[in-house]
């Protein structure tokens, strides 16, 4: 099995100026942001992902509204909601992912710890399996 | 006088399962974020910001909703309506800057070049007028 799915609390400032939350590269983030991307206009019932990366670390965060991330390690899927900015998701290379039940109004911001490549994306189910078992 | 703001066009992918933005460091952003924060819930009427930063390069983002950035470099204020993920606005250092007309869905994502530093803020403006003037 490789590394696990676990949630990271971000610091949130609140004053009557509104909330800022904030994540810095070595402090609150476990990598060192490379790619930046924002996922919204998900319509009703859809559902997003459905692939694992070889080497990607990502970090999910719900900037607006709601949606629910259910990461598969190859064993047992687990659903993680996130529903406001402070609660992000990091997830480690080798995890099959899907994102579904976006609210109307849900922003999902992914950090990436690399450029866009498209040779890192795992979308067949069963390499994967593969993958994960042999390690 | 510093260097200029200026707006950014950030690649937007849309389908049926909604719209995905995002920006590489290297290609779209012109940094390596190392700090991203998150600003919402700003009530109506609040103005934001009102600095500027030494050293401490920027990319602002409005993941929702609609506000306005005015960039002040000591001669000429201009204001930046930003009201979609894929126009971003880039702010160099040194450049006098305030965030206001939030709506009240609006969420506010920026990306910044270094991690935080409270000696990078300039908040005294006849201090930021002395320095661009200098310059």
């Amino acid at each position: 099995m490789g590394a696990r799915a676990s949630l990271l609390t971000l610091p949130r400032v609140a004053d009557h100026r509104g909330t800022l939350t904030f994540g810095e590269a070595g402090a609150h983030l476990p990598f060192v942001p490379q790619r930046v991307f924002v996922i919204r206009d998900v319509p009703p019932g859809v559902t997003r992902g459905g692939h694992a990366h070889h080497r990607v670390h990502e970090v999910l965060v719900a900037a607006a509204g709601r949606l629910t991330v259910t990461v598969d390690d190859g064993t047992t899927p687990v659903s993680y909601t996130l529903d406001r900015p402070a609660t992000a998701l990091y997830l480690p290379p080798l995890l099959w992912r899907w994102e579904s039940d976006f609210s109307a109004d849900a922003v999902l911001v992914v950090m990436a710890s690399t450029r866009f490549d498209p040779d890192d994306y795992i979308t067949d189910r069963d390499e994967y399996l593969r993958l994960v078992r042999a390690r």
